[in-house]
């Protein structure tokens, strides 16, 4: 078999990382740097991604709209931390239809600004509330030091924003498109996630709370893989935002905001990905199923065909997504090597035994021996054999993320544990940022997460001793 | 019942559509001038065209990818006529991440030269091609004048980019795709149109044909409703995109280019609304079935609730898109006004009399009296009934359009009677610009559409009484 040639994980990730999103064909550097093409198979997974998500934002009652990219400089400016946030990555358009502009133009980096000072037209009263809005789009932030998918100066995303007669109410919508997150991420990314808080030097620009979901990746490095904010009334009073409440008093309408991009792709490959390639979940894989014929006379090739072909009809009339690979300028080799790449979950091989014995080859992509099924058997039980690779890869995933999650009490153990060992560390913060400052300068880590409810973690700040108000998990982060 | 206040159409066709557009929560102007915000039912209807077109587009084999939305200004120079034609439009970033770029960029207002300055290094041989690629996104041509979904500065749509081994393999494309068009314009958006080629003075810029489907609005103006362009080897040329053919030696590859966009929306408005609000065919409406609960008291409500609520649900069993309009501060008569304006094909009325006869009243927007159906053969009959209104929206329109299209021999008649009546109004044409500069002078109409493959028309040109090479269709355009 061709084998891929890709850098050794264990060697270099990193390097491994850049292989395999080349030669799976899923992204490449467009000429502007910072700029991304996300090839056929990139996106195609980003579709299956978006699918997951905007059938789950229905069903949670959102609907979707469309903003301008471009809004005035000025408007932006009207939220103080959201404008510290951004404003040192936005693009700035000067001149349009030939002419310079009055007033500099931005390129949307999130899109709070235009659409908090447009609600402040659609809400007057509690029976305009809640808004429950999302929309699909691109967005810039200026990078200098891009990574495909995990960052990039464009990248494509989903932006909710909903506004809410109560803090209560808004409370609750981020902390249900958390779950929304979570759920797409592990029972549709296959990514086990730890859910929480982020501590207040990781909020969003002009969130009082930011809510992430976290991941694991195969390299031990952590990666924030969706963030939810409950914003309360701070873009309210920012674009003055008011409605007459139920007792007829002005009140500020309360907010939130929750974005899930195509970095995710990014978080796919890493917690998945091994030597040989990509291994897809079979919930977003674009193909599930990839059957190679094996001949080498036109006689074998007419038999194989015919058989493979009656299989891929068969496997896509119960709802399957299956390729046949009926190529003739390539080796049976090169192929297996090919769909390995792009981490289809089952490869099916049919040669002329095959055909004679009335069975076909089938390979998992989570690997176990080949096996040699009944044709038939083998149709009937593909959902199911696809249902637990699916599971293969999320117990996978958990179990290499438990194993590299750590307990600790003692600082001097969670400095040397850390600097030998990556992963998650876990113990009690007091919740003063000095702390958290001196504990990033000496470990290169951050915290993660904290849980949704402060809990006493009844034990000392790992740090500085005094007594723990929380516990954080720590890791080194994308 | 409560009467939208809508300016009639036949007073004040521009004002209609602007309050239509406003009152049926469509869409509605940006902070930024020729910026627009597409409001949820606008977006929703949006998604309808979307999936009718992607289904197709992946059914003839192509796939979806993404390419950035800046490049650099001087990439765009290379093909001569596409810049002449989109400089002026472009709006220009000369500012990144605090910092003033080195080069500006533009914003896309197409992507032909982004996606053909990379295919150079996507095609090396003719086993890569082929290439039959898609994106959704948005672009941006500087607008002063704009009318929502018409004509804005930012606009969403898709851009099929497709490069080719022939000149053939090319043209099949641009036509394959304009008969997509013309069944996704027909079939789900119910508005008949004339597919046919743009005379050269109004081709894409860069393109060698450019091949439209035109519509005609209940104004008896005409709009141009999606078009895909035979791109020749211009761009290839331009980008330097070679290939070593079967034979091994090098040729530029051949390209198509073809595009909808929201606009469409406009012409859906255009084409179906009447006096009392937007009429929306069954296979696009968000909602294809609206009930409204007629009730004076709680026991009347709880009865009405009940049985709506049945109808409701047996109805999205049958896969039908309905809501029960359950908003308790809504008298009905507010409702229907409200239902109508949106366009929503079938109401349904239930009323406590109704209740007690096991009945229901169904209102169809397309017209004819109220019914008074049993519960049961409602909800069986109607998938069929939106199919009837779905044929009822596209057999009108073309009705309209067949009695306002007129075939004339003689120029006085033609300047005459566009004058006095707008519509299609079609006669031979020598092919010259001179003809066509000469009667867009005189009649303020422009050539909408030649016929595919060129006819001899058997009559002299209109304008110059030379011989006729083609048959050309005028009107008034948007």
């Amino acid at each position: 078999m061709a084998k891929n040639r890709l850098p050794k994980q264990s060697e270099d990730f990193p390097a491994w990382y850049v292989e395999v999103v080349k030669q799976a064909g899923m992204a490449e550097h467009g000429l502007v740097k910072g700029m991304q093409i996300i090839k056929p198979h990139g996106y195609a997974i980003w579709e299956g991604m978006q699918r997951a998500l905007d059938e789950r934002f229905k069903a949670t009652g959102h609907e979707n709209l469309y903003f301008p990219l471009l809004f005035p400089e000025s408007l932006f400016a009207a939220e103080k931390d959201h404008v510290e946030g951004f404003a040192p990555e936005v693009a700035v358009v000067t001149h349009g239809g030939g002419e310079k502009l009055e007033e500099p133009l931005v390129i949307r980096p999130t899109s709070e600004a235009v659409i908090w000072s447009t609600y402040a037209t659609w809400i007057q009263s509690y029976r305009d509330l809640p808004l429950l809005y999302n929309q699909w789009c691109n967005v810039l932030r200026w990078e200098k030091r891009t990574r495909l998918f995990l960052r990039t100066s464009e990248f494509l995303w989903q932006e909710g924003h909903t506004a809410h007669a109560t803090s209560e109410e808004a409370m609750e919508e981020a902390l249900r498109m958390l779950e929304v997150y979570r759920e797409v991420a592990e029972d549709v990314l296959a990514i086990p996630v730890l859910p929480g808080r982020k501590s207040p030097s990781e909020r969003f620009p002009g969130a009082e709370e930011t809510f992430t979901i976290e991941g694991l990746m195969r390299d031990n490095k952590a990666l924030q893989c969706g963030t939810s904010h409950f914003l309360g009334q701070n873009f309210a009073k920012a674009y003055d935002v008011q409605f007459l409440n139920q007792q007829g008093a002005l009140e500020y309408a309360w907010a939130t905001s929750w974005g899930f991009s195509t970095r995710m792709i990014g978080a796919l490959i890493m917690t998945h990905g091994d030597d040989q390639g990509l291994r897809l979940p079979p919930a977003l894989a674009p193909v599930q199923v990839a059957i190679v014929p094996i001949y080498r006379s036109e006689e074998e090739h007419a038999l194989v065909i015919e058989m493979s072909s009656k299989i891929r009809d068969a496997l896509a009339g119960n709802g399957i997504k299956v390729r046949l690979d009926d190529r003739d300028q390539h080796r049976p080799g090169f192929k297996f090597g090919e769909w390995e790449l792009k981490g289809v979950p089952v490869r099916m091989e049919i040669g002329p035994r095959d055909v004679e014995a009335d069975q076909v080859v089938v390979a998992r992509r989570t690997g176990g021996d080949k096996e040699s099924l009944p044709v038939a058997g083998a149709i009937a039980g593909m959902a199911a054999m696809l249902d637990g690779i699916q599971s293969d890869l999320y117990d996978e995933a958990t179990a290499l993320r438990n194993a590299n999650t750590h307990e600790v009490t003692d600082y001097a153990s969670f400095v040397e544990g850390i600097a030998s060992e990556s992963g998650y560390w876990a113990g009690a913060w007091c919740g003063r940022v000095e702390c958290e400052q001196k504990a990033a300068t000496d470990t290169k880590a951050t915290i993660r997460v904290l849980p949704v409810e402060r809990e006493d973690p009844g034990a000392a700040c790992l740090v500085c001793g005094r007594p723990g108000v929380e516990r954080a998990t720590w890791a080194r982060a994308y």
